[in-house]
């Protein structure tokens, strides 16, 4: 158990999707899942495949897709869980059942309504049951860090009696501190008599701001040689372990952490921006490794001092993580072949040379208004749902709008519902109020908005605008996105996807708190 | 040293400003200042009064206006830099003076171009000058993590004999790991033979997303009893230690810590809001404590199953850091007491009794366009720079704007430059676009713009959006925020307040990196 590889387990499809507002398509999974490997992440859950049938095709198609991580689907302790799992990981080069549950006296008499011994048991058919599936078996004891000791110790060495393979032990609440959590761990493997033979796995969330302290505590004091983490830190209330920061504080930190990972660092930013603008959820400037403002010297921010002081105050270089990449990289001149190669690049894949073309389209429209096209603005052109192969109920057709101080901002929006053009028209308080409004007098959707933002794509406003809006609508929360040089075309465009995602979800089992 | 009280010092208003984009006037300082003393912060830091002639009277203000926290001066270890601290802080109740040097190798080599020898008597130099000055004087040696720890301990020593009633032991860069911070402060405490006489401070930041693990071990197993932290994190690169993280940490984990903390929680989620919408720093979703998906039943979000779960999975109460004070305060029926009673307890002191008629006026005009007024539509309200006591070059007057899909978006606005008003029109790539390239056609101020944000004040586009520019000229960097119903007056105000900041401010002293 003395490995000096880390694993580095990435949940960012899974334990971060569960963020209300964070669902995503399974083309925008795909894309996410291939950026992951291109970091070469060891391990990729993609789902909980018997969530729904979403979410089953969803870990399949990743499953077919990757082939250099090991994809993993999460399931509840029962067979029929553990069966759905492995059917979606059929396809895997390497694949892996996640069976969880809860260990806690808190959680197994409140939410599961068990006795510790029924627990138990059920721990044990599972593992046994989902081992006769696949090999690679890890089995996870939900709010471990606030069970009895003993208890979970009894757990665990059933568990790799039967032949689980990784033991993770969550911090399913926040709660636990780095010291206390890295002796948790110490002391739980040393009762456990089985031990060494399973890897032990950390997964901690954030409420207390300590999720990567307390991750890295675990593996050095602990003795675990996996991290579940996500990019960004994505995840449930606070999210999880970031990545990012975990991944650099071991690379920096080699000299007290001693180990490897086999993440290639230069694609984290890449990563980050592109979760982001899948999910809407912003990166404040102020975060460690991805924020804009992490580099002083990278952010486009040219203080006097800066580079010459960059040895004194930089621990890390913005290169190795990727800042640098975000280059001019194309311009109106460029031709088909530069574009699609960019496209490989930053890890997106069309699905027919149709969508290519449409791509390309967009892009010399907008290299026609914009001298200098950035990754980022590439990644919003393909972002835009109106390329996208699904077929969708509603799409953007054209907008006009004018608003004038003194008067009533006015928008007439021309969109199609099902393929038929609709023009409608509204009043609002701003332009953008007016825009939704107008889609609302036709669509009537009911939704309540409960988030909108806007950032421009590359600082300036001569850039595309690339709209968040959050629709809530009984009891379900997405995020739409939509990107334009025109703000308010963008915001309109962003809820019209926002609609169909409303439309095209189906329910789901609740959101597990591993 | 085993008190049981820890001492909070908020460096918000001094190494969160330091941040590129960051910069606050002296309004807005007073005003995070009065909310850093409701929330009953220890110390505020609240400026470096020897940079400049403006931080100075910033200092000098809170010094005057804050009664029951200490205000505390940043300064070099040097005697000009003392006095003007000293002279800042006359009028306070509780005055600190805090004087630092670098201490590292690579600091002392690259950075002050001094010998150990010379900076150990610098040191002794200046707290003795400090001390004679005033009774409470705080020593910081910066980078002292990466410090040689006899070396750090002999100044410390000797700095402590000449007076200081605090030695703060930074990790600038951001490079340590909550265990080895924690055993490198106990181990210097033990090196230091006078360290009774002291207490003991850590300062954090987060570039490997671990300054509150860090600070808090600093605490338990160094035994400091000050957190140096900033509100939301702010602070140069990745930032600071969290306040709101800290606090709650210590208070949630009372039974590892057993320390007490002064700080009011309650009033944290105004503090992170204000001290957001001024700097324009957005807080993620995800951010603990004070994320808008930190508590997920308190973001809007009412998912099935959340609030029953509530106690498995949360930790703290939303209500305990101020969630729940986010309510509907006024409607188009409040009159002017009740408007102004809100602006009080909302730390809003407006100079005169014409500022309060204009904040009223406004908001009277806003509560006729939308029926639920919340706080932070008073706060945009009463950010908004047109009600600004401080007399301002450029004003916004009107704006027509129109955009339609196949035509270029054309914008007409009118605004006074010193007074007069002056009428330009532009088109662009977008409305927002036009509207402020028809400012710059008449301003030709040459600056880039590095940033452009846009929130809803409280969630929907019915609401107030607030927008966020950062601009940069000559090495200078300044964030401007406006606030409108219509998103693209919003952003020729935030344009036009960020022409007034790079006109007002004055060059400072560069950036410190304690």
């Amino acid at each position: 158990m003395s490995s000096d590889k880390l694993i580095i387990f990435d949940t960012t499809l899974r334990d971060g999707e569960q963020s209300p507002g964070a669902s995503m398509t399974r083309d925008e999974k795909l894309r996410i899942a291939r950026q992951l490997e291109r970091l070469k992440v060891d391990v990729i859950e993609a789902g909980f495949a018997a969530s729904s049938n979403g979410d089953f095709e969803c870990v399949q198609a990743i499953a077919r897709a990757i082939k250099d991580s090991t994809i993993c689907s999460l399931s509840r302790a029962n067979d029929r869980d553990i069966a759905r799992a492995a059917e979606a990981l059929k396809g895997a080069q390497r694949g892996r059942i996640h069976t969880f549950i809860a260990t806690s006296p808190l959680h197994m008499e409140k939410k599961l309504r068990m006795t510790p011994e029924q627990v138990l048991e059920q721990s044990r058919l599972s593992v046994r049951f989902a081992r006769n599936l696949m090999d690679d078996i890890e089995f996870s004891a939900e709010d471990g860090y606030r069970s009895d000791i003993d208890f979970l110790a009894r757990v665990c060495e059933v568990v790799i009696d039967e032949g689980a393979t990784t033991i993770n032990i969550p911090d399913t609440v926040g709660y636990a501190i780095p010291e206390l959590y890295g002796e948790f761990i110490r002391t739980l493997r040393e009762k456990v008599p089985n031990s060494d033979k399973a890897i032990w796995s950390v997964h901690c969330h954030n409420d207390l701001g300590m999720a990567v302290a307390n991750s890295l505590a675990g593996v050095k004091i602990g003795g675990a040689r996996q991290i579940e983490c996500t990019i960004n830190g994505l995840g449930e209330r606070a999210g999880n372990c970031s990545l990012e920061e975990a991944v650099m504080a071991i690379k920096t930190r080699r000299d007290y952490f001693g180990l490897q990972v086999a993440i290639d660092t230069q694609h984290i930013v890449a990563a980050s921006r592109m979760v982001s603008q899948i999910t809407g959820f912003t990166v404040q400037p102020n975060k460690a490794v991805v924020g804009a403002n992490a580099f002083a010297h990278a952010s486009g921010i040219h203080q006097d001092g800066v580079l010459k002081a960059r040895d004194t105050y930089e621990i890390m270089r913005a290169e190795d993580v990727g800042w640098s990449a975000n280059k001019i990289v194309l311009g109106k001149l460029s031709g088909r072949n530069a574009f699609k190669q960019r496209l490989q690049e930053l890890g997106v894949e069309l699905d027919s040379e149709m969508e290519v073309n449409a791509a390309f389209a967009r892009f010399k429209e907008l290299a026609d208004r914009k001298s200098e096209i950035f990754d980022e603005d590439i990644l919003a052109l393909v972002n835009d749902e109106s390329i996208s192969s699904v077929k969708e109920q509603y799409g953007f057709v054209s907008l006009a709008q004018h608003s004038e101080t003194g008067e009533r901002p006015h928008a007439t929006i021309v969109f199609t519902v099902d393929g038929k053009e609709v023009r409608s028209q509204a009043e609002g308080n701003g332009p953008v109020d007016a825009s939704l409004r107008a889609i609302e007098a036709h669509v009537n959707s009911g939704a309540e908005m409960v988030l909108y933002s806007v950032n421009a794509i590359s600082g300036s406003t001569e850039s595309q605008g690339e709209v968040a809006v959050r629709l809530q609508s009984a009891g379900r929360v997405v995020n739409g996105v939509g990107a334009d040089p025109d703000i308010i075309v963008a915001s309109a465009k962003a809820y019209l996807s926002a609609l169909n995602r409303l439309q095209s979800h189906t329910d789901r089992v609740p959101a597990q708190g591993v």
